[in-house]
């Protein structure tokens, strides 16, 4: 796979942070391997960064990372080792996973990363069976991508307090299935394995948690090595009661937003930034790609036209939208050719294990990348996130590693999130994972 | 770096063996996971092994490997990885690093390899300084290797129980060092946590005591995967009051020949294996390369002349050979081109990172490859031991994934063999380390 050289224009702050990252990187390290003592890892996870060139922050943390078919072979087994330290942690004893994908049938990007999954997951020395939940799937079914592969989705059955496949009884459950419309019956209350936790799923699962948890993260963070945690942490605020249709909750949207805009105007200021300051807002639970604006005035999201809070009322598989994160927005400004590119990073227990860029010809740098029905081109990541170079600044693997940085801050947010959402769970404080609908 | 296809005169059983290691993968890799649960893998350690078509087997497990420069470099992320893992567990608090070479100083195979070792290092995140036990070595001196590489040696320091070079004060003492002369009192007693321990160099370590224990592990892995242990394991004796030079324990050494040559006969024959059995007759401590000799007739033992009773007295850094193993001889039926070549395994902690071919023009198929002075051309495998595919039976990945299993049993006698020596060294069954002479 050749991978083009990216251009990045990049100004003086993010070759500092990038400096910072590598001056510091055995403080970093050390801190980091403190942490994963204290707090366990979830098994797999995708962060989504922007970097502005003065600033490089996670905007989107997914714990069922559907991209692995993006990731560069000739790294894959970064993952196997990988896949085989999250085995050992979780299950030393499995022998069989079901893993239980997206209902997609037909989106062939999407099947290919269920395949490289499998694959991964065979290599690691496991025996993989694939599980849907998908009820027109009442026998095994064999499909063939489009690129040849074959990919067998079985019928899941349930046995008392287990789920099997066809008489093949798994010591885990592995879920690649974000679960939008809740915790199916048939995976709730098992005697198995599940990973990650049905809690992790988006009818419990809320952005805002994580990132205040990631403000936590990013501030201990950038204590220790020196820096203002703005450079990695973007703003935000949460609105929980939004009606869009019934345009309620508008005014707590435009106070934020105007109160966002106004603190980025002022950090901006202080660094010299001339760039308009923007935010995005988005549905606080539910795929990123969906519900989602970018804006850069407050009265933007006073009067939305109806096409408009159509688009923001509803995300994945229906779900209603009432509760929405107004973020700082993050300016992408790398580029592969004429295209905008943001970086995204895939971690495997605690290992950064490669990353691939969203490349988009049509939206500009301030908008979301991922969006619905986007062609985006996947461009890997020609090297590993762990080979920077601190004699050769601006290298792409300096870059590369500092990816690696903030993304494992976003992923322990990840595993500290999920740690309070599952003592909220069991005292009674947060609401029980919701039902499929 | 391109690596050329091996032609391997494939027989029946290592296919058959390849088979059922991939047949079994699942159970294998989970009765691997158990063991590692149970037992802490040394920090590093490589495997030499030989493969004769019918049969694969180690024949040497280095836990002071030398040679991280001849790894294919494109999978360095993976050695980073798992350097990673290994600091998390043995000492996840440290930030700096005090590697302790062996005394070569022109050495630039070696030499290189200590440079890829620093760098392995400082990837995964810690700061590494490097102490030499050198007398001539009283103040930092830089080295120019050949391919332009830096290498900086430093005098180590004592204060108390730690060491330390030039104000640098590492939490962990990383041994390239084998101790064939001891573990010098500067190493002794410290506070610091020193890898692989002590008790791992040759001064102590046994190569028989590691064989005994591998027999057990092979034994317990071929029956869970249903294979004659054989297929995976040496016969070997050892003799222990030998005295070449006054011509004293040949009986022993002659006798053990003759029983080994006469087992290895039937297993031939029960085989149908047609070659000429031989064994290799080495030190029982010490590097491998030196006192070694290939030995097809128990007679040969007999009356060696002078210059093989020389040769036979003496290992590395003069070490006097009284204890010496016999150990069935396997034939290497790998070639590149025209030259016979024995594959090499490295792992870091229990991860199998890479490995390369000891390639040599001059020997034949029943000689030892890692003769003094050897010119061999390693040849670094072309893919990582961790992507076999059982639907293309006979695939390179295939047979690295086998030389990774093996390997790996190698490496789980050497955990094995460490805690049985550290616990007579605690009950005083053995002798303590040697001081160095």
């Amino acid at each position: 796979m050749t991978v083009p050289r990216l251009t990045t224009a990049l100004s003086g702050p993010l070759a500092d942070l990038e400096r910072r990252l590598l001056a510091s990187q055995a403080d970093g390290e050390r801190w980091l391997r403190g942490q994963w003592q204290d707090h366990a890892a979830p098994f797999y996870c995708s962060v989504d960064l922007r970097n502005s060139g003065f600033k490089l922050a996670p905007v989107d943390t997914n714990l069922f990372p559907g991209g692995f078919n993006n990731l560069n072979p000739e790294f894959h087994s970064l993952c196997v080792q990988a896949v085989m330290t999250a085995i050992e942690k979780s299950c030393p004893d499995a022998r069989g996973v079901l893993l239980v994908p997206e209902n997609h049938t037909r989106n062939q990007f999407y099947l290919q990363n269920v395949v490289v999954l499998q694959q991964l997951l065979r290599q690691a020395g496991v025996n993989v069976r694939i599980g849907s939940l998908l009820p027109e799937i009442t026998a095994p079914t064999e499909l063939t991508l489009d690129n040849g592969a074959k990919l067998k989705l079985e019928p899941i059955e349930r046995r008392g307090n287990r789920v099997l496949v066809d008489g093949f009884d798994p010591c885990v459950v592995l879920l690649n299935n974000d679960l939008s419309s809740g915790a199916p019956d048939i995976l709730r209350n098992l005697e198995q394995t599940v990973l990650p936790p049905l809690h992790a799923g988006w009818t419990v699962r809320r952005k805002s948690h994580h990132f205040g948890v990631y403000r936590r993260v990013a501030e201990e963070f950038a204590k220790l090595i020196g820096i203002d945690p703005w450079l990695i942490n973007p703003y935000f605020e949460k609105c929980g009661k939004i009606n869009f249709q019934e345009k309620k909750g508008e005014e707590c949207l435009e106070g934020y937003v105007a109160e966002i805009l106004d603190d980025i105007r002022a950090k901006y200021k202080e660094y010299g930034i001339t760039q308009d300051p923007f935010v995005i807002v988005k549905a606080d639970a539910g795929t990123y790609g969906m519900g989602i604006m970018t804006v850069k005035d407050p009265s933007e999201v006073r009067g939305l036209n109806r096409k408009q809070r159509n688009k923001m009322a509803v995300v994945k598989e229906g779900l209603q939208v009432h509760e929405v994160m107004v973020q700082e927005g993050v300016y992408t400004f790398e580029h592969v050719e004429d295209a905008v590119a943001e970086p995204v990073v895939y971690m495997i227990d605690h290992f950064v294990v490669g990353g691939f860029y969203r490349v988009h010809t049509q939206r500009g740098q301030d908008q979301n990348l991922n969006a619905p029905g986007m062609e985006f081109r996947p461009l890997a990541f020609a090297s590993p996130c762990s080979s920077p170079n601190p004699d050769d600044p601006g290298c792409p693997p300096n870059r590369f590693y500092a990816y690696g940085v903030i993304a494992r801050l976003a992923l322990l947010a990840s595993a500290i999130e999920l740690e309070e959402t599952e003592a909220a769970l069991e005292s009674g404080a947060a609401p029980r994972v919701a039902a499929a609908s």
